[in-house]
């Protein structure tokens, strides 16, 4: 139960790092919905590592093939099997990690809980597991096209971007380290180049603004928009705050200057609410952040213990990126697109005709 | 399904501000386990209001009645139903209330979503509901009596607490205000008199330790212990985010500044990663912290529309808080209860013998 | 988990034979559907005791007390919690059984489950707890008010009716022991007095036949019309076999002999299928048969064992039925009910539209 | 929801006839469990059509394909996603059915349902879908190697198999048709002939034996061993009814007749219950039949609509078995295995110890 996300719309998943294939099956789709697969296959190439993002030179084709539930080119209504190819995996990288703990590492708790862990590239924990939560909400997305998600990167090490920075989000991954400030970008990049070669890593931030919602997604007490919407973000690897917009801030704030007063139209003057009341969607923006910390898999040497509690010291070599935040926006679009379809088919039922 | 929490440890609940009783149904306990009554009722007051708290003056006895479940004192393994009778429901306080839709306030949203809202008191998105969850909570914490969970009001308004200001804060509740500084308490008491006198409210935020945890609590990929804990925290009424201890700080961290390094009893000498190693407990302290805006229900005169769309003012009586913070400090420990002794019954399925 | 009904409907029960109250919540319930609770009650009330049934002379009034999610007398959309209380409990009647084994009943297999069994009156194992299915059902049954469920006793004993037997169906809550044909239920009730003379039970069978339902109800593969059905009603207390109307003649058939050829009003011609096509209600009638075996708690000296394994003889006194099949007619419904609107839901979302 | 079962040990499966793959993820299983995947082949191919039972002509290998969750031939602990390849798909057998609802066949509810049906194959609603139970089952039953389950055709059509008539129905695969009775089972094949002559179809009936039982499997009220067993047999395709051991001539007994008195070893003498009471197993061995209507593809002109409703006639050609009841012989293991497995870890988290 702990491999599936969602409610009505549901994703099963499952796959390790170096198994044969990655996957999984999303259950709830209804039937009759064309499905753009090319659009599909371009959010998960979004996902994909480049020298542009500063990622593990790992290069995975990522060709997502499908088994089940699409018929003529559209949903039947019964369960989507999609699944992908480990190719490039190189376990023999591995081979030094076998009787050692890394610090800040999965390998630690999942050896403890589950006694014979499957040390190579981290199994589940792995962060290639996301490829199949972008899957699952790229076909979900096809539940709400009207609803438009921009997520970009907003902070890299110290480098944030303030609001009156930002240049062009609705497009964010067309910029280099999908950081949507040009100039301000070069600047990461050479920093990020000099953690490279330093062989460390670096933590980081992804704002999201999601568009053009419905009034009414979110269901009350305990599957709130917001509830869900943290629940999915602090599932990412590294991933260790989640705030809706302004969420410190208002905090600090008195009731009297933080109250978003109706328009006539039921549109609110300002939007300190971050588009939800009472877990439920206004019909206005939400804006939300989510910290990473940086990657745990560095080049540099650490002391750490092995398997039996002797100290010892590792370098970790291997496939690993620099920065994960830039790869991760895609992630938070495919879970964004997850969360919302099932709050959508969720919301459907309070409409329902009797018989 | 969406007023239900929890896996294999389920809490569903029911109950409006403003019906003759609230309460819920706990399932999963195990057989044989000695409840305290009294110390969950110990608990359920801690929420209560009080003029300490500079909370709402509706005085609710909120004595806990038990329906099933418990024989001479102990759980039987079979569904504890529980409930709370509503006292001094006032409706007549909300009256004027019944066209108009209270700027930043659910009641735009459930009734748009519900059509026929019950706008006494907010229904299911009063925070009454959250009693629900302290009972709960308490109950479950029998499965865990080990842990040791300490929250504390960290914050008021622009009144912050500084690591080296707080004083025991495994004593919160003994704290004015459950704000563990009895000096700058007094400045925050005196400054919420003022708020108070100008009609308005105050956010804040409450912070948590949780001490003396068993490595493995955790599920992978979609019910990992930060995941758990926000999507709790996060559905409290008015929370606007939720961060893991220092996850700004560490998000503009290199990774060989804040990787935790292993000592010889699996202990790490530093904890940046805040006790959680991929979505698992790994048996060093968590800390995190919740932010709430200002309850929106404030006695000054606002602008807002009617059902129909139409411009008016309100100044909203009844019986609010001026902060609600304080009280939802009881709530944390509840939410944080019910979800570790949930995981703790997933991670007992990994030691499954076979037969 | 396994004190919850249904996926989209789910309903939540609690109580013990003996406790202070029994009741449930039931989830799920679109909202702004009136909610006819003379009618419930109506229904609770066909389940009660009475001579004219040869039941328990424990006679409780069985008023349904609402807690939540109904508002000027519609439903809200949120949880309806309902109880009902214990009125007439003597535990006194069980002290006997308290260290004993009585033959073919729960308390055996419930203690060696949860060790602490709470052995009067059977707890959970009792049937008081069918009472809360009954109210589930009723209030389910408003979202379904065109469907038709007529179930009523086609069994006694060895006395059952042929069907060019059955009198009024339609009207079996009429009947005495609710048996559809006058003159052969006057035999039966004579036979059933000198069975409670004998202080001996009696088993026997419930058909029931469901009209005007529409096309679709029914999920593929695991959540089967018919899977659904059977698991509901094997879950009555002492139900011992579900048969589909027919089912053991269609299994010694031909395909050509039963298949059942379409009308060109995509009626069928006949109904071999009982109303069901791959697990989904084709809209023809569906008939169901159950068959329950006698109740165990007689009055008849027998031989057992006492909980440390030694050999003793037991007499039942306390309050029992001389044949529980009666009043299992309302359980029957109640089921169906919560079934069928269960399934309504679920059906809804195949046409749920994009947003 | 409704392509998983189970409930701690979940089998979620997709595929339809003529896809590429059908395949499944079992999540729940707990880590270290050496897998015996010949075992599992094996009982996969009993499943397989051989003219040894009467079966279609498609002639699959049917090779189960492993994708995670095994390591150095242990469970880990993690999801197990299993496919098998869709080899001899013919789809243009079935071109002649586009427009056409066959007789008492799923075309017509699921073109109803669900709009765009894939007619080929019956999609979803093909037997082959219990290929993905047969081995969900197979792996699932190395958590409870101990049970010991012996189901066997014990009719097919008119020829039904009298207790003493029963040979070794321990070892029923190694029987022609699964018919544990040699002699007869050779009239029956001389009788299957005559049937497949005249491009008719049979029905038939299948017993389980279950042995070797733990006390405690089954969940009190809604989840009880009866009802999980009935769910699962029900949804077979072309299942009809559900029966416990002599559930009819129980039902027409008396309660003195048919109690089961307790030995000193907590054993009973006489085995009326099937092993069961309240829900729950108690240590004597289950038994249960499952009547099956015959296939309704059958090659004899019928009578029936187009699409649109204008009466029209029809042969099935395409490769149908004659008898479906012998392959479902290895489908009624499997999910017996499922239910006994899920049933055993849920029963576990009785005997948790508190932290």
């Amino acid at each position: 139960m702990s491999h599936q996300f969602g409610r009505l719309l549901q994703l099963t998943t499952y796959g390790e790092s170096h198994g044969a294939r990655i996957g999984g099956i999303l259950t709830g789709m209804p039937p009759g919905i064309n499905l753009d697969t090319n659009l599909i296959q371009e959010k998960v190439n979004r996902r994909k590592a480049s020298q542009n993002l500063f990622s593990t030179p790992r290069n995975e084709s990522d060709i997502v093939v499908y088994h089940s539930g699409i018929y003529q080119g559209k949903t039947t209504g019964m369960p989507i099997a999609f699944s992908v190819e480990n190719k490039t995996k190189k376990s023999e990288d591995y081979d030094n990690l076998k009787d050692i703990y890394r610090p800040s590492h999965a390998d630690f708790t999942y050896h403890q809980k589950y006694k014979n862990y499957d040390y190579r590239g981290s199994g589940r924990a792995s962060a290639r597991e996301t490829l199949n939560w972008v899957i699952g909400g790229a076909i979900a997305a096809h539940l709400i096209p009207k609803i438009q998600i921009f997520p970009y990167v907003s902070q890299i090490g110290h480098f944030s971007l303030l609001e009156n920075e930002l240049e062009d989000i609705t497009n964010a991954f067309d910029y280099p380290l999908h950081f949507p400030n040009l100039r301000k970008g070069e600047e990461v990049m050479t920093y990020l180049s000099e953690i490279q070669a330093q062989k460390d890593t670096l933590g980081g931030a992804i704002s999201c603004i999601i568009n053009n919602l419905p009034v009414g997604l979110g269901e009350p007490v305990f599957y709130k928009l917001q509830s869900a919407l943290a629940a999915a973000m602090m599932g990412i690897n590294t991933a260790k705050g989640f705030l809706l917009e302004n969420a410190i801030q208002t905090s600090q704030s008195r009731g009297s200057q933080v109250n978003d007063e109706f328009d006539e139209d039921f549109k609110t003057k300002t939007n300190h609410s971050a588009g939800i009341l009472g877990g439920i969607s206004n019909g206005m923006p939400i804006g939300f952040t989510v910290y990473f910390k940086p990657i745990s898999s560095i080049g540099k040497p650490q002391n750490t213990v092995t398997h039996e509690g002797l100290s010892t010291q590792i370098e970790i070599g291997g496939r690993h990126d620099v920065c994960a935040v830039p790869r991760a926006v895609a992630v938070v679009q495919g879970l964004t697109e997850l969360v919302l379809a099932d709050l959508w088919l969720l919301d459907r039922l309070h409409n329902t005709k009797i018989y």
